[in-house]
């Protein structure tokens, strides 16, 4: 069988199992997280043998340092793992929910009922956890996964999936509510975008490169996560304590995710205080400024070109910019912005608003980090990622966001 | 300039215009409306004008006399389209709502509010009715609206949508808020499907083969539409009377639109009884019967195919299906669902549960016509489409739909 036979073949078992996944039972699924846990735990030896051979391979293959760092399981790791899946469980059964439910004036009853997605097909990289948390994720939301990583985790997610098969099976749901794609090439991942009809849902994890060619090439809807340029603008009328504090967190706390700060823009009647302040906090950290001309004269630093302003740094690196005002600043973002998460500070409210309002991103922040735009910090519980996209779902998308709904109307033989 | 310049420019345009419109109020909003509806009436004679050239050409091109009526405006249909446009201005500005707001336990008030989804691509076929339909639609959600309609209409469209902008701008929105694409090209089509960037979503409304084009060659999201073949079964425990009221008037009331049924499944225990009943029932309108061998036992009719299981109709035929058990019905129409409308009746409420919940399709009904799938008829107003996918909108698609959201996050100086 070629990739192509094989994918459609994952789709429609994917599929046939969505039949029975789809009206589980909220204790059906919860034990079955539970045995996938008690499953991993019980693996732990066979998944670091798989693990070392992705390390191995890595290390031979010239694979960066902090890359293997990612990709590397250990006990601890692994029970870490299992307890992403059990957290899980904790959560509030998404499907079955009313959403909304009214009657009309000939009678007919018509409720609104969360349903899952159906498909989801996931890719993503080098990170051996997703593989337990996008399963455990969809598992709990009603939906079957179709999993698609990287070649760099491919011996640790084969045998992680093996044991989550077997698992579910224990606890009396079909194994192919959980599927890995074996074949990491190119084009097991192109077949999976082609899969219409059996693939309901894709959700590329991963870098901007992997998301923009999802994007581009999947005929299945894509929830596009994960890319986030963010700003934080300082202005006029801000607390520059604040400012510092917001921008140092922002920028530095894990340089490396989405929600991290990319570019700081400051208000011109407050940039020298604020940029100083900013600076001498940032140095703890040795950040590395990158500024326009009027930043330039204010500090010594790099000069900023427009893959300053464009891109994602994911680094202790940090485009600076003045403006003339809060408007200046909107049109800054609003050429830049990849519509994750921007942020004001300023304890003028009428400012805050108009900057809230005119910036058209997931998550828009006055007087916080760019940081807190995660599911664990919305209260949302687990996140299968971060939605930069406008459809269906955006910012983190946790179980409500995994689902669709039908409408179920009754009546008692109403014709039109 | 060729057409993929021309189409980014307009993607430019749209996105700038969205900037004014996402943002203004309902008054500036309802005031728009208010001054395209006064001028479609003032500019009745000029768009009779120009819908006889498209007449005309249809004629010189052979179009049928049925899409030639749909293609047709005289001053009766102008008021129709008007009134169409002040119905939008009643509805609820869906713009703004706080859909949820907590207070985390850092302090953090996060609120999710609704925000218009941005730009929306419209492509659609002969229906100049659509022009101010989705244009009224996209504006009143706050959405800047990029409408490319097929070259049949193409002169009445384009004195629709120039009378449109120059009401805008009377009301003091910027022209842009509406385009119509003026090049009917397949070109122009496509790059419209890869305009990712600048148009936000992209919502067919047409024929099957439209709107399998769009989903397969587009890159920015879409909302499929329309495409209902849809069942309607006859439970064992199924009050005859209704079916047979429910079967006719599915069937019959207007075979050419997508709520209408196309596939009659039947219980065998009550197959001889109801069948017969129906097809007294059909016979007023004709309607023409394909079925299995078992359903040829009972009644003479032409045997149905595999192409009579799959396809809409929208005629007066109908394929007919005779099964052991609600479960076979449920697994014919898992099969051949479009995910539209599925019915059944039955006095068994069980049984109705059943199928509701195993069915997945966007409007799952017990005892009353899949016709009633439609947005006025849920009570929301008028609707785009009927979206037949899960992802963000499914069934009616009206102005709460065509909303993305976002998250507005208070804070006084919160950092992780």
């Amino acid at each position: 069988m070629g990739i192509h036979e094989i994918m459609i073949e994952m789709g429609q078992k994917a599929k046939e199992a969505e039949r029975v996944l789809s009206v589980a039972t909220t204790e059906e699924k919860n034990k079955a997280l539970q045995c996938i846990a008690d499953a991993i735990i019980a693996g732990t030896d066979e998944i670091i043998k798989a693990n070392a051979i992705d390390i191995e391979n890595g290390k031979n293959n010239g694979m960066s340092v902090s890359l293997q760092d990612r990709l590397k399981l250990d006990a601890d790791r692994i029970k870490g793992l299992a307890k992403g899946v059990t957290d899980v469980a904790t959560l509030e059964d998404p499907v079955g929910r009313i959403l909304s439910e009214t009657t009309r004036p000939n009678g007919l009853v018509i409720k609104k009922v969360s349903v899952p997605l159906g498909v989801i097909g996931v890719i993503y990289e080098a990170r051996p956890n997703v593989t337990s948390d996008a399963a455990a994720l969809c598992l709990k939301s009603g939906n079957t996964v179709i999993l698609r990583g990287g070649k760099e985790a491919i011996n640790s997610n084969k045998v992680i999936a093996s044991i989550m098969r077997k698992a579910v099976v224990e606890a009396g749901l079909p194994e192919d509510v959980i599927q890995l794609v074996q074949d990491t090439s190119r084009d097991s991942a192109n077949e999976l975008m082609q899969l219409s009809g059996y693939v309901d849902v894709l959700i590329p994890r991963g870098g901007a490169g992997l998301i923009q060619a999802v994007v581009k090439n999947s005929t299945v809807p894509v929830i596009e996560t994960g890319v986030g340029n963010c700003h934080v603008y300082i202005d006029k009328d801000a607390d520059i304590a604040k400012a510092v504090e917001i921008a140092f967190n922002a920028k530095t706390s894990r340089p490396s995710v989405c929600n991290a700060a990319e570019t700081l823009i400051l208000h011109k009647d407050i940039a020298k205080e604020a940029l100083v302040a900013i600076k001498a906090k940032m140095d703890e950290k040795n950040v590395q400024f990158y500024g326009d001309d009027r930043a330039r004269n204010i500090l010594d630093m790099e000069v900023a070109g427009e893959s300053d302003w464009a891109n994602e740094y994911l680094d202790y690196k940090m485009a600076v910019k003045i403006v003339d005002s809060v408007e200046d600043a909107i049109a800054h973002i609003y050429k830049y912005s990849t519509g994750h998460s921007e942020c004001i500070v300023t304890e003028n409210m009428e400012t805050a608003e108009l900057f809230m309002n005119r910036i058209d991103a997931a998550a828009v922040y006055v007087n916080a980090s760019t940081r807190f735009t995660d599911g664990g910090e919305f209260g949302f519980g687990a996140e299968i990622g971060i939605s930069t996209q406008k459809m269906h779902a955006r910012g983190p998308v946790g179980l409500p966001e995994l689902q669709s709904f039908k409408y179920k109307i009754y009546g008692d033989g109403q014709i039109r």
